[in-house]
């Protein structure tokens, strides 16, 4: 199976270095920027390409690996050539695939559900791979290519899609932030940020033990008033923060039994 | 040393045994409910207790582990006591040693930074320890009795446990919170929460790698209107939800260089 990968950031990276891994051959890897296609490139034996028009309507699979609001002006520009009648995927949470309609006559989405830097390796066979297409055969060939990367693979739609994304935003940019928070607090006050990585280990740990609802504790579960307040008092120099301790602390408590 | 424990709850319940592992001599467990004193008192050779009359007044150290708003009551009511003269310390993070002044000569706090349940047992290794007293007498013995539960010890004053706890509420019971949207969102579209576990554990392992402010990523970052847009839109049937969401993206865009 010959691939071309269009986009070399946080996931196309990540991506091309595996496929390469497992035996699939990348042919071309396509960025807007030089030195982006030739690093990635260069490691995969594939050759760099910089501009759209170079790209080669021979391959099997055309993963586009680019910002969401770039996939659609691409597949339309992929559309106008003998590509139409390629496969073409995306690998965002957030995209329709059925947009691509438009354009293409093979497209589906080859989305891994998980958060990538260029700076941190990913564990492939962690990470649960979400495989979409508008035919059974396109289907069979991603599902086939995303085994041979994790053993998670899972078929979702484009509604179940948009709705993972959406949790995702949950569970990791915005705990994240709160992580941010902790972290700001800790620094604004000489304290090492360090102190708190243990307790954050653990929160995720518990969820092996039972669900998300079944292990929350502290102030907004116990409707603990007086640390509530205390806690927003503090908060009076953060307004932002308090904004979204207010909003936590109010789903909490709407949360309980 | 010998040693009363004042509650027998999430935390009491594992500080207990683990004191009585290291050879710490537990001599009274205390507690309202008969059965929960007496469950911990058996797995450690104490004597179950459940009026505070009981509590003998010859030993080392009163460790109070129980809610916020049960520690000044009890509190007074051991200063009317021969206990007045003893070393008596607190659990809390979100409470003021200074304020048991008013009904003891020695007073402190021995407070372990981490979320206990009693279904999950403790790596106590990792758990930083937060200790705290009205003089250096209490504060070394203290950090004696800290250092065999955890090589983490840490001395933190009123003002700084103060804020650990705020922090500490966002990182643990906050981002809790976010994992139960996450797993309810799934839930009501009949997906598999676990699904997003690896990205959970990923987002904390990034901790490892850089700030949480380099490790953002997301539409709230990348201010990708769109995406903000379709997210909230999906959101109307979660009230709460969206109001949690807008407070983090707001706070996530004004936090951007």
């Amino acid at each position: 199976m010959k691939v071309v990968l269009i986009g070399a950031g946080n996931v196309g990276f990540h991506l091309g270095k595996k496929l390469h891994k497992v035996g699939v051959e990348v042919v071309q890897v396509f960025s807007r920027t030089k030195k982006k296609a030739k690093k990635l490139a260069n490691k995969i034996d594939a050759k760099p390409i910089t501009q759209l028009k170079e790209i080669t309507t021979q391959a099997d699979l055309y993963i586009l690996a680019v910002k969401d609001d770039a996939i659609m002006p691409i597949a339309q520009k992929l559309g106008k050539t003998a590509i139409k009648s390629r496969l073409v995927v995306h690998t965002s949470g957030g995209t329709n695939t059925a947009n691509m309609s438009e354009y293409l006559n093979h497209f589906g989405s080859f989305y891994p559900l998980q958060t990538f830097s260029i700076a941190k390796k990913p564990n492939w066979k962690t990470i649960p791979f979400c495989i979409d297409a508008n035919s059974k055969k396109s289907k069979q060939l991603l599902l086939k290519l995303a085994k041979k990367i994790t053993p998670k693979t899972y078929e979702i739609n484009d509604e179940q899609r948009a709705i993972l994304h959406v949790a995702a935003v949950f569970v990791n940019n915005f705990s994240n932030h709160l992580f941010h928070i902790g972290a700001t607090i800790c620094e604004q006050e000489n304290l090492d940020f360090a102190i708190l990585k243990p307790l954050i280990q653990e929160t995720v740990d518990k969820l092996n033990t039972g669900t998300p609802a079944e292990m929350q504790t502290g102030p907004a579960l116990r409707n603990d008033k007086k640390t509530l307040a205390t806690h927003l008092q503090y908060l009076e120099k953060y307004p932002d923060f308090k904004k979204i301790y207010k909003a936590l602390t109010a789903s909490i408590l709407g949360s309980r039994k």
